[in-house]
């Protein structure tokens, strides 16, 4: 992992994979075939790219039931208190609906609805995670929608995870269809004889599932598009390096374009740290993964002053920011761009990948600048309420009127006007 | 307009713009062109597609002056009535960050932030609107956004109409640029030696916007993609048919593709209708337009059950919902999905397009089963914050590490294995 004066400017790589032309044809090809042909035509993707041929690819509760008996008690247990972890921060989101009624008469207001149904894509094979499960259906049910479909690609075998269905039965999720990729985002975006449509669509997955999304966003919402992970470490000279370094190399075991860095004023941390993750690289399964990561997308900027430090870390705007400072908190209020916020030596990145509560989907890639992570007003949607009065119609009605005719919209003005019958 | 009974299955039309494969290329070279030379792309495009060379794009201050003199001073009064009504509506959208202090010493929480610099994208030609000044900008304001950036295309004689200055003049935006379309985008997203790049981009434009708003999706955030402008009147027989007819002739004289619907159960006041907007529509100056968008896009349906009239609104979701009925906020709790809600018979729709307060950038085309009006939360984000205690990590340590390693990611599990040292 280099070391980089930041007074050198850095650049941080774009990482998010756009697609090539060819691939972009093969989804909307897909997509057009799904349209047309509903389950027949998923059931052939799944045959050609999954390498499974199915017939019913909705999930039965023997199956569910199976999952339930694979894995051990203990374990069921620690996954049913973080889904209540999560269910209780995210229920702390939901806003409501409110009104403002004038002595005129007049209500204005703003009224709050869940989106009607939802679809949730999990990714499969290595990267089939329960806590996904979890993050993606919670603020959705929080938020009060009636409708969850989630998809996920079969195995070879057919078989779906089982910690994946477990994590989708202890929610009471129903709605699981074995399909993944493009035929997957297809199937949700316009329904089939078997897949409910829905009316938005979240979760990561593969280059396909990220062009499908794409191509279906407009006739139904989606999610930001995920590019790999990221964490950006604050640390001055009272972080342990071994703690450091490790929770640098949990983000860098992800994926080889994982981005992991460290921001510091600290000459002697930035060394121990350099030295601790080569250490530590030693002794982990995915090295060669995380090994890639730290060489490639991986760095330690050594800044001048502490507001240096603050400003770059702003400008990576990452995914994960962790602060570990003896006072974390007095710096809060300067952090302008970050998915997740993690405050002192306990709260290692993991914590709130599984456990604590706050969501684990955040942008990556920058996106921090203007996007949130995944949370429950993603499920809802406002619509303005006006119920003007006649007293406040009367008040106002010509300057409305006026401002129609401004804008040259004559029909404006003659709606206006026409109800000046009432108080003839 | 025909009257058409519910019963027969109503598909109504897609009418949102796509653009064509060659467009599509063209907006690409634009946007290229402006990120590689600046604003000597950005002044090339202007002489190209606007038809006239400037040298100096910056809005000046002797042209907001001129502006402002050009307008009379009763008008300057009911605009800033207007901006006041805004404002005052979306203040109260306004979130706060909040925290949760648990008793083992873990503090989990969300802080909102506002995005830094949002660009508004505000039309040329006869759509000049000041009030589209106001519904992009005042959100941004109440936010907090410390820069905000206007751009509109100037006319043939290198001017921008004064009612649009006034607008920003009236709300302090200083930054306003004469430059429209593709190129208006790009140097909004990546900013030039003019033009200060900003996080988000709000604002409706021609099909070239449009498309460049897609390209630059990812770098930046966007708004919603806005196609032509819809009403639907949900109406039983105490509606008045001038009135209706008046309010569905309101949105159809914006655009030939716009849609007008009446849904009723009452046989009568469908054929009052009928003949009133055929009467009318003789009297409007844009008789044109409006007629050919009652015939290709308008309809008066008839239900038969006024359960039947409310399921066939939630089916249209439509951008802005009148129901003029004499209980109307009864109905309120069934509708599902509506950008805007006008309730009883004095809440005609241009009531909101210029002066009660809520937003006239609502969702179009369906996707208000989605999203939601234009709205203070567009212009902020939230980072999730996460201080978990020595307690609290003891106590979970083990569970989240157990998690982590079923699935399968261990130097996640290691993160906060290194942790336990410190209670060694």
């Amino acid at each position: 992992m280099k070391i980089i004066r930041k007074s050198d400017r850095v650049s941080l790589r774009r990482r998010v994979e756009q697609g090539t032309e060819e691939q972009r044809k093969t989804v909307q090809t897909i997509i057009g075939d799904v349209k047309a042909q509903g389950d027949k035509a998923v059931l052939n993707y799944t045959e050609r790219f999954d390498g499974v041929k199915i017939d019913q690819y909705k999930v039965s509760p023997q199956e569910f039931e199976e999952a339930y008996e694979a894995l051990d008690g203990e374990f069921v247990e620690i996954l049913q208190e973080a889904a209540t972890n999560i269910r209780k921060f995210h229920e702390k989101q939901r806003p409501a609906s409110w009104f403002d009624a004038s002595e005129d008469g007049t209500i204005l207001g703003q009224k709050i609805t869940a989106i009607e149904a939802a679809g949730v894509y999990v990714p499969g094979g290595t990267a089939a995670y329960p806590s996904s499960v979890f993050m993606n259906v919670i603020p959705a049910q929080v938020a009060g929608v009636e409708k969850i479909v989630m998809v996920t690609p079969p195995g070879k075998d057919g078989k779906v995870p089982d910690g994946v269905l477990l994590a989708a039965h202890i929610l009471g999720v129903e709605d699981v269809y074995k399909v993944g990729g493009a035929q997957a985002i297809a199937a949700l975006a316009y329904g089939t004889e078997s897949v409910p449509a829905v009316d938005k669509i979240t979760g990561p997955g593969n280059v396909f599932v990220a062009l499908a999304k794409r191509e279906v966003f407009g006739d139904v919402d989606i999610d930001m598009i995920a590019g790999p992970s990221e964490i950006a470490i604050l640390a001055d000279d009272t972080a342990l390096a071994s703690e450091v370094a490790a929770d640098l190399l949990s983000q860098a075991e992800h994926d080889a374009r994982s981005s992991s860095v460290l921001v510091t004023t600290s000459q002697q941390l930035a060394e121990q740290v350099q030295q601790q993750v080569k250490d530590q690289l030693e002794e982990l399964p995915r090295a060669e993964i995380a090994r890639k990561s730290v060489e490639d997308y991986g760095m330690i900027l050594l800044c001048e002053t502490w507001g240096e430090a603050i400003t770059t870390v702003n400008e990576i705007a990452p995914e994960h920011l962790e602060i570990v400072t003896d006072d974390p908190f007095q710096h809060l209020g300067k952090i302008k761009n970050a998915g997740a916020i993690f405050l002192g030596p306990y709260s290692s990145e993991p914590v709130g990948d599984y456990f604590a509560g706050p969501n684990h989907v955040l942008p990556t890639n920058g996106t921090a600048r203007f996007s949130s992570p995944l949370n429950v007003d993603d499920f809802l949607k406002k619509s303005s309420v006006i119920s003007y009065s006649s007293e406040a119609l009367k008040k106002h009605g010509d300057k409305i009127a006026r401002f129609a005719r401004l804008e040259g919209l004559e029909a404006h003005a003659k709606a206006i006007d026409t109800r000046k019958e009432r108080w003839k």
